[in-house]
This record gives structure tokens, sequence and C-alpha cells, in this order.
């Protein structure tokens, strides 16, 4: 039995992947990573990868993470330059060195000292991407666009992988970091209980360590469904208490048996997910609470 | 009525700097400025700072994070070179930006532009850190040393913050990024709830997000005691129900009503604390859970 979902839809051709990865009793780590480099090389996938929203500055500065729930280790990159798969990165993090998260200048020595491939930025910035940046900088946009690839995987070995790649809010100041490349903000996973990924404005997820509390309340017994209900609905109201307006939040959540849930504040979200002996299938989320009523 | 409570012994001049700011009605985020900026300049405190502890290649790298209860707004910095105050640039990130984190690069520049003061990072390496980096680098040494200022504040308002500085673990690879700067695992607060803070490994603290887990505890009811002692609980207990040795960890917190928890998994800890009416006092922390033994 196997389990995949990931945000956006996007995703199908990462989650159609991942599923054939599975279904051959393959693992759910190299699962999350083949679905996750198809997504980064796609350029017609604005906010990940090749493609993706440039920054300020007119450069694409890249974050990915991954999350093992057998061992509970992580390995994240954030705001690297010139390589097309952070998640690969991310996972050498993890795999090759004692530590979990690498910034900057850091991360592309390490890639580099451990062979993987680079590619020269400016041959990751797509003609759209470089429009895109080019007009939102002529009307002075201070941000937009935020959308992440979270990709949850349970594999036939029971072993469940969080992973994330993005290239952050369009506009970011150069060195920004959102919620995707955040342990307990942007991911979360733990083998025996369940994991979590978020999307949407990183700034807010991480106010509430949204991916955590969706996977603490899945051990606690709760339903995913309703623990991505939850979480949406708690972040908006904490936020609200604390007087300030919630922005977009999207969440996904998996558990050890394969049941997942899903829920945002605003209208557009959709996951893709695959199971055993089915297809990969696209569902829009409607929205659990809608931020601009609040 | 306000209340201080921070990590380790060092913190002592930082709670003496913060107490004086809140006794005489100052804000808890000022308070976690003014008391972590003596820190940092403190060329005898070899983990944060001028002074602090070297990466892999010789260089002085800080982390900083603070996180305003009352807005549930934070701000960090990840691997900033060339600035004494990684704090202040913290704080700055918060107040003055719609982002939360700036790593490496992106901090630097962040900071130079809005006129933070730098300071060449040749000149905050002291010699006895440079020593110390040629010896461990003559053994090899994987890495050493990983203690964080972690620095917890109620003031007379009912704000409560949760701030951290730290340079990380010696001889990490550069641009590695421990708990310290992120939410959830590193710090936490919300006013009128509490706030968190965690000290040592920082790849260990990570993984069972200790500084949300103590807050949410808070939250639910939990004395700020037995939220602390479950929170080192529970993280050596999953690490080992995940096949992995749990290394150093401390963690403290504290609760809107300014009652503090601490606890660690070895020998040594030891945190400050302050409150109206009383002098600044230190206090060892005895073990509730020994990380040898299990």
């Amino acid at each position: 039995m196997y389990r995949i979902i990931a945000t956006w839809k996007f995703a199908l051709s990462a989650v159609t992947m991942g599923a054939k990865v599975l279904s051959s009793g393959g693992r759910a780590l190299d699962a999350a990573e083949a679905g996750i480099r198809l997504t980064e090389s796609d350029p017609d996938i604005d906010c990940v990868g090749l493609g993706g929203f440039l920054n300020r500055d007119g450069e694409l500065e890249l974050d990915a993470a991954v999350m093992d729930g057998d061992t509970l280790k992580t390995g994240a990159v954030i705001g690297i330059k010139n390589y097309e798969h952070p998640i690969t990165v991310a996972r050498a993090v993890m795999e090759k060195t004692m530590h979990n998260i690498l910034v900057g200048r850091g991360a592309e020595s390490f890639a580099r000292e451990i062979g993987i491939e680079s590619r020269p930025m400016l041959d990751m910035i797509t003609p759209g991407a470089r429009k895109l940046w080019e007009e939102k900088r002529a009307e002075k946009a201070a941000a937009s666009g935020h959308d992440t690839i979270g990709f949850l995987a349970l594999d036939s070995h029971g072993s469940i992988v969080s992973a994330t790649s993005t290239s952050g809010m369009g506009m970011k100041l150069p060195g920004r970091s959102g919620d995707s490349p955040i342990i307990g903000s942007g991911f979360y996973a733990e083998s025996g209980v369940g994991a979590a990924s978020a999307t949407g404005w990183g700034e807010d997820i991480m106010r509430t360590c949204m991916s955590f509390r969706m996977t603490e309340m899945i051990r606690a017994g709760a339903d995913p469904q309703k623990a991505a209900d939850t979480a949406v609905i708690t972040a908006c109201e904490t936020m609200i208490r604390h007087g300030t307006k919630p922005r977009e939040m999207a969440v996904i959540c998996l558990d050890a048996d394969g049941r997942i849930g899903a829920a945002c504040n605003h209208k557009g979200f959709a996951y893709v997910t695959a199971c055993e002996g089915g297809e990969p299938t696209t569902v829009d989320v409607e929205p659990i609470i809608d931020k601009d009523t609040l």
C-alpha cells in the first residue's frame, strides 16, 4: 500500500512519477525526490525551480527541504543559486552531513564540493519569469506569488516523507526564507504517525508551526482532514487574536494508514493524490474558512 | 510585574541589563535586544557574537532571531557575516520588512541598506577563537560547542518575547543553521500564553520542534516546569524510538503569569532569571533524563 499527496495542480507530473516509484516497491524518499525534480525542471511552473519567481534584484534563489520520517532527519537549503535541483542538495545535506540546514553561499559550496551538477542562474531564468519581474518592478510590487510543491509520501515499507521545493515569493528581498525549508512550519514527517506540508504566505504559516501542529494532531488520534481543518482555522483565529489579517494559507497532511486531509482559507487551492491501484487524481479544495471575511 | 529567564550562566550580564529595562516599565522587546547585545559584544562568551566559534573555513557566521508575542511576528538572520549584532538585524527584519527570515548575503545587504553599522569579521575573531579553531582543525574535529543565548521576557504590559543569538556550532559547515533562528525549534512566544527557547545540538532540537511544543503545553494548562521536562523527555524518547541517540539539549520556558521552567538531558546546564524586586539569580539545572544512559 502506498499513498502520495502533493500541493497544487501543477504537481500532477511529480505525483505520477512518485507513484511509478512507489508502485514498484520503491522508497518514499526516492519518490519525493524524483517527483520534485520534474517540477523543478519544468519551465512552465512559475514558483518552483527553473522558471521560478525572481527576487527583488532579479535573481533566482531557491529553497527546498526533505524530512525522512524513519529517522526524523531533515535536510534543507535556503536561498541557493545556480542549482537546478535544490531538493537533491537538501537530500544530500540530510544524508551526507551532520547538519540539517545550509543557507546561501554555504549551500552552494557544499553542493559543489560533493559534485552536484550546477547550472548557471541566468540559464534558469525563463523569458516569462523575467517579464513578470520587469512588470512587478515597474509597479513597485512588494511581493507576489508564493506557491510551493509540498509532497507527502507513504511507501509500502511504512516509511513516510515530507518534501518541499520553491522559488519563494516573487520580488522577495534577497535571502528571504518562507516556511518551505523550515521544519514544523513548511514540512514535518514521522513514520508511524503522519506527515504534513503547507503552501501560501510563508510568513503567516510560520506563526503557528502549521505542519508540526497537524502531525501532532494526527499522533493524538485526529483524522487527517480534521487536522488540516484545525490547522487552518487555528492559524487564522490566532492571527486575528493578535491583530493581523491572515493571508493565503493551504495545507495537506497524511497519516500512517494512508488517509489524507487538505484545507485552505482561500479559493483556488487543489491537490493531487495517488494510491495503490488508481490513477493520480486532482482534487479542488473548498475553503474551510474565508480569509477575506474574517 | 516582569520576569526574565535566559540560558547559561554567561547570560548574567544580559539578564541584569534586561531587568534594568523592565524594572523601569520598558518593553520586553527592548529588554531582550539590549541584553543580547551585551552578550554579542563580550569577547569572553565563546558561542555568541564577537569571539564566537568559527566555522570549518575559519569564518564567523552568526544567527539570531526574535519573536514578538504580541503580534506573532518574527525576525531572524542566518549565517550573517560582518555584523556584531545579529539580534539587531533580526529585529529590523521583523519590524522593517514583510519577511521573517533573511539568510547570508541577503541579510548582509539588508543590514547595509538600512544603515546598521557593520564590523569586519576579522575584527570580531578573538585570538582564543582562532586558536580553538586551529586546534580543532588539526584534530579534524567535525563539530564542537553549540551554545546559544535564549532570552525570554515578560514585561509589565503583559508582552512576551523570545530571542536568541549564537555563532552556531564550532567547525560547522559554512552556512549551517541550527535551531536558534528556526521558529518553533529554537524559539517561540505568544503574549497571554508563554514563551520558550532551546540550546544544545540544534539538529536534535529541531526534530521535535521543542519550543513550539512547550508553548502549546503551557497553552493547554501545563505548568512551565512540566512543559520543559516533557519537551526534553519527549525529544529523547522520540529520537530513541527512531534509532538515534540524543545529544545535549536544554530548554527554558515562561508563562504569562511569570512562572518559569527549565530542563536538560545532560549535566552543566544553568539559567539566569530575574523578577520584580529581586536580584538576577543563576540556577543550576539537574538533568531530568540522562542522554548517556538512554
